[in-house]
């Protein structure tokens, strides 16, 4: 066993020669965060050997296609561990955490994550910890009972907080769980962590509904379902919030306006929705450019109400609200809600908890709507707001805890 | 020890009690394709008590900030393994592979990864190449040397030819690895493979050169520069081209035109540069939906010819060649090239190999324009070239290789 530039504190040394395969595939592992390092310099030697052989044969070549199922190999029990996704199964068996690198790909010009990559590990993780559950159907997180309901989930509300957004090449821990939201509906949250020393960035929470796939109109919970995902539910809260604060729907008057917004083909997901993501980039597209260079979107909240196809033309439009004084914050009231395509929804699946907190006077907050424009009316898809707060450096000296 | 639902060739526990940190972190460990586990009920369920506890502080309430060299950890030496990007150095120590799940954002409404995300995990794997290098300065792939002459890197080609697209969970390990492009350029190439079958389902080759970032123009590579990278370079090819082949420069007669595009704020990465991607995007914004629908992107060659910044109005150009029928396939003349503001660099450093095969009557290609609308004259940013082919199912059965 070779020696190495780093401490190992424990080593373990193996190679497999994989039938029918052309190369030895090693692997490591991490432990006391240390690393037990699997792999020699004769076993570098003799892999870049092999891997340096004329061309491999590619898939076209040779003609090869392997089946869905055996590509993605969705586990069909409760599986503990993902080496490859790094995920694991914690709170004592229901939640689930995975460890993240930032990807270069992920961060702005500062080098720090954008809010758009933190939403979409939001989601990887929520799927990723389905896809540990053993639960997944070939669905976009649907369990097996709502394919046989031929349902999908569709989200009605997220609230995510960032305190500090993680910068390039930083570890992050995100952790998700489940619980019950109302009968009808679940809600899931998260908390993004430091891995290097605990603390937390970022937490989100979120509500979710089921649809019929074909009808496109929202479901009660099957008891089929009920079943499957009410053994995961736990009462926590990444966000704890006594009521909701309204959000008051935007008209022409909004000081800004974006339109004929066109959603593009890369702009749908595995559900042929227009993405979060992109609703998302609507959104910020209007706030103007002096605040987005000053500022850090510390808070968001979106509410969906309705679907965006691929053919619709959409209108984002955003109202600031000067010196961070709070308009419209009314509690939502307790009644029937009505929500995508006018299917009407209890509105305790929605309710949860209190305001988004005090502001200081820097901070800025802005109301936002996308709509679909339509020749009689324009149809909501979204209101939406935004909390910014200045950006501060990341380069002042490290201060103890 | 509890046990697990699936097989655990090989068992090994450890829990850390973190010195000041809030949580036990455990790790586990991948060998010979099982899984070592690190984690028990006992330790899931001591982890879980403290994750319940009432919420963590946030960075926020601590008031705390950690210098971003803390958070990064970039290594300052040759590592030969690094746990969280799943990467490890081949190649007899110069090459670099990395373990990837396609995620659930990475891929369209057909399940499988957008050339976009390739082109993503292409920049992701060459940036941590150099991260384990050692070799990188705080820049964004630049080394300590190129910091020293305020120079970054710039890519003047890359070509992508994809066989095969992984779907939403797949696991794909990615190889790259660098060598000479002529005096002062340097090439970089990488393989996609599938992890479980080895095949591979991609290839691409890059060229890259040194841009001073004060006055934006090409430079020879320092000879401290090449000291650091040179003992990378390696003599392996991932597409073996015999010469170039030419891509014309489209005019306004050409079929397709989308004009008065305008790069967005999250359009920028970390060099302030329109990022790679939103190139590609524009690109493929001209190719008509029934193109999209039916056919899949099977390569792409991208030439870039000056930087685009986030005030200029751009135009994408796009002329289809009929019945895959090759147009403009001339040898690229071994003179001057013209490059980025006039700079002229060395043919030498673009000169590789030949032409991108034979096509069936079925391949559809399109010749790409992206140019910034000036109002004396257009500037060219870059010429493409987009190669696509009918479809294939990906759930026909598994045939043996």
């Amino acid at each position: 066993m070779a020696s190495f530039s780093c401490p190992v504190p424990y080593v373990v040394r193996c190679s497999i020669a994989k039938e029918g395969g052309d190369f030895n595939r090693q692997r490591y592992a991490k432990v006391n965060g240390g690393i037990i390092r699997s792999i020699s310099e004769a076993d570098l030697l003799s892999r870049s050997a092999k891997a340096s052989r004329a061309l491999i044969p590619s898939v076209a070549e040779n003609g090869f296609v392997v089946k869905e199922d055996v590509r993605q190999k969705i586990p069909t029990k409760k599986q503990l561990v993902d080496p490859y996704r790094q995920g694991l199964i914690i709170e004592g068996g229901v939640g689930y955490r995975q460890t993240v690198v930032i990807r270069s790909y992920e961060v702005g010009p500062d080098k720090t994550a954008t809010m758009e990559s933190l939403m979409n590990l939001l989601q990887e993780t929520a799927l990723n910890h389905v896809w540990m559950s053993g639960l997944l159907s070939n669905g976009f997180g649907a369990t097996h009972g709502m394919m046989k309901h031929n349902l999908i989930w569709v989200v009605s509300r997220m609230l995510v907080e960032v305190d500090h957004y993680p910068i390039w090449g930083e570890i992050v821990e995100i952790d998700t769980w489940v619980g019950a939201s109302g009968k009808n509906g679940m809600r899931r949250d998260w908390l993004i962590r430091s891995q290097a020393t605990g603390h937390v960035y970022a937490r989100g929470t979120s509500t979710w509904v089921m649809m019929n796939q074909q009808t496109r109109r929202l479901s009660k919970m099957p008891e089929e379902v009920r079943a499957e995902i009410s053994p995961w539910f736990i009462e926590k809260h990444a966000i704890k919030e006594d009521a909701y604060e309204k959000i008051s729907k935007l008209d022409d008057k909004a000081k800004y306006m974006n339109s004929d917004l066109k959603p593009k083909r890369s702009d749908l997901d595995m559900n042929h929705h227009v993405n979060n993501v992109k609703y998302l980039r609507w959104m910020l597209e209007t706030i103007p450019d002096h605040v987005l260079e000053s500022q850090q979107l510390s808070s968001i909240i979106l509410e969906y109400r309705r679907e965006c196809g691929s053919s619709d033309i959409v209108q984002s439009l955003c109202e600031p609200e000067e010196n961070g004084i709070l308009r419209d914050v009314d509690m939502i009231e307790d009644s029937e809600i009505s929500l995508l395509n006018g299917f009407s929804l209890a509105s305790e699946i929605l309710k949860g908890g209190g305001l988004l907190g005090s502001f200081d006077n820097g901070t800025l907050r802005y109301t936002h709507l996308l709509q679909i424009e339509g020749e009689a009316k324009n149809e909501e898809i979204m209101r939406g707001r935004t909390t910014w707060k200045k950006k501060v450096t990341t380069t002042i000296p490290f201060s103890t805890q």
